[in-house]
C-alpha cells in the first residue's frame, strides 16, 4: 500500500495550490472558438494550451475523457500524454471517465484509469454506480492500495437525473449501511462511501452538483466531494459555500467552460484560472 | 435518416444467423490461457482469433471494451481494427461501453460509438442511466439517425445491482411514461423505452440479466433485449424462454466466457459458438 492515502495527498495539493479542479474539455464548439481542426491534432494542441495554462497553478485537473475517446485511438494517445505530462509536474489528475461494470470487467477499469504503469494511469476517476456500490469494489480496493481517489457520481445537477437519483431503497433490504427508512438511491451512496472511508483513507469521493436542494445528508461524509457547476452552470462560490457546508474540507469545486471560454491565450486562461481559484479559496475560507 | 432501423437491421441479421451474441473478451486470464502476453500485442491475437471464429457463423458480436481500454490507445488501435474488419464482414458490433454522461459529454461519446466515419463507429453501444433516461438523449438521436442501436442497463444480473434497480420511483414525480405507483428504477427504464420505441424503430434496447425474478413487465415492450448470463453465469436456454416470454423477438441472448474457454483453437472457438447458437435457435423457437 502506498505510504500516503489519497485525502492525504489532496489534503497537501489543496494547501499548496487551492482547491479549484479545472476541466480540459476539448468541446467542438470550443475547439472552433480557439481556431483548431475537430481533429485528433486539434485536440492535441487544445491539450497542450490547458497544460501550460494550468499546471503549476491550480491543484487538479479533469480531462474530459468523452471529447478524446471520440477520436478513438488518436485521441487516446493525447489524452495518454496529456495526463503523464499533468502529473509528471505534480498537478493531480482526475479522469473525468464514469466507468461502471461487474467484476472482471471493472477490475479491467480499474486497471485501465488507476493501475501503476498503464499508459491512461490517472489520480483518481469518476465512476458510476448504476450496477451497484458493491460492484466498484474492484476500483476501491486497487485506488486503495496505490493511494489514488474514486468519484462516485451520487447526485448531479442535470434535471433529467433528479428521478432516479432520489428514488427510494427498500428499507426492508438495506443492509446496515443506511439503518433510516425512506434512504434515496443518492444518499445510500453518501452512506456507502461513508463506511468505505472509516479506514481514514478517503479513497471513495463522491460527485455531488452545486445545485441547492440536493437533499442529501453529509452530515457523517468527509470524504472528497467533486462539485460540478461552478460558473457556467450557474453556482456562486456563495451557493457552494452554503451547500456544502457539511463537509468542506475536502470540497473541490469543479470549472471548465467558464475558464477555457477565455482561451486560447495561454495568459487569459491562467489568469481566468486564477480568478475562479482564489474566489473559491477567499470564499470557502 | 437511415433508410433501415435498427429493429429491421437486426431482424435481418437474426433470419440469417440467428440471435446468439457471442463476446469477445480478452480478459488477463483468458490471455494466459491461450498463451499470450498481457499486452495490446496479446489482446491483438485474441481478437483476430475471435473474428475468424465467429464472423459469418453469428449475427452479432460484442467486445468488452475495459479489455481494450486496459491498455490505452494501443488497446483501442485493436479495437478499431476487430470493429471495423468485424462490421466489413456483415457482422453486427455492440460496443459493450456502459457510457453515460450528461448534454454535450453524452453527444461526444455518441459521436464516439454511433457516428459515421469515426474510429470506433459500432452498429450499437451499451449505456447507462444513472445520470437519467433523458441524458441519454443524444446517443437515442443519433442512433435513431443512422439506423443503430443502444442497449440501456435496466436490470443486471449481479447481486449488487438489485437495491438501487428495485428502488421506488416518487410516483407524484412520473412523468407520465409511467402511470403506476411504485414503479422501480429498472422498469421505469423499461417504460421509457417503450415510450421512444413508439417510432417503430426499435433504436432502444434494454440490457436484462438472463436470472428470474427480474421483476420487469416487459409486456409492453417489444425491442431488442441484450440479455447477458448465458452460460458461465448460469442460465440455460430454457431458463431465456421462461425469463423473457414476453418479449422475445428481439431477444439477444450473450454468451462470452462459456465460448471463449475453448479457444485459442479457432475451430474449436466456432464449434462451441454454433452449438449455444443452435441451442438457442432451437430452444427459442
Amino acid at each position: 500500500m502506498s505510504q500516503l492515502s489519497w485525502g492525504s495527498r489532496l489534503r497537501s495539493a489543496i494547501a499548496d495550490r487551492g482547491r479549484l479542479c479545472v476541466g480540459i474539455d476539448p468541446h467542438p464548439s470550443l475547439l472552433r472558438a480557439w481556431g483548431l481542426p475537430e481533429t485528433a491534432g486539434g485536440v492535441e494542441t487544445f491539450a497542450e494550451i490547458c497544460v501550460e495554462a494550468f499546471v503549476g497553478d491550480v491543484a487538479l485537473v479533469k480531462p474530459q475523457v468523452a471529447f478524446f475517446e471520440a477520436y478513438g485511438s488518436a485521441g487516446y494517445a493525447v489524452l495518454e500524454r496529456t495526463i503523464s505530462v499533468v502529473r509528471a509536474a505534480g498537478t493531480l489528475v482526475i479522469a473525468d471517465a464514469k466507468r461502471g461494470d461487474i467484476g472482471s470487467t471493472m477490475a479491467a477499469y480499474s486497471q485501465a484509469w488507476l493501475g501503476e504503469d498503464v499508459p491512461l494511469a490517472s489520480d483518481a476517476v469518476t465512476v458510476s454506480p448504476y450496477l451497484g456500490f458493491g460492484a466498484l469494489e474492484p476500483a476501491v480496493e486497487l485506488a486503495t492500495e496505490h493511494g489514488r481517489g474514486l468519484f462516485v457520481l451520487a447526485r448531479t445537477s442535470n434535471p433529467e437525473g433528479g428521478q432516479l437519483q432520489a428514488a427510494q431503497l427498500d428499507a426492508a433490504e438495506l443492509s446496515g449501511v443506511s439503518a433510516g427508512k425512506g434512504v434515496s438511491v443518492a444518499q445510500s451512496i453518501v452512506d456507502a462511501a461513508v463506511a468505505q472511508n472509516r479506514d481514514g483513507r478517503d479513497t471513495v469521493g463522491l460527485v455531488v452538483g452545486a445545485t441547492r436542494g440536493h437533499g442529501l445528508d453529509l452530515s457523517e461524509f468527509s470524504g472528497p466531494i467533486l462539485a460540478p457547476g461552478l460558473g457556467a452552470q450557474g453556482a456562486t462560490v456563495a451557493d457552494l459555500a452554503e451547500i456544502f457546508r457539511d463537509s468542506r474540507e475536502l470540497l473541490l469545486p469543479n470549472t471548465s467552460r467558464d475558464v477555457l471560454r477565455h482561451g486560447p491565450s495561454v495568459s487569459a486562461l491562467r489568469e481566468a484560472a486564477e480568478r475562479v481559484r482564489d474566489d473559491v479559496e477567499n470564499g470557502l475560507a
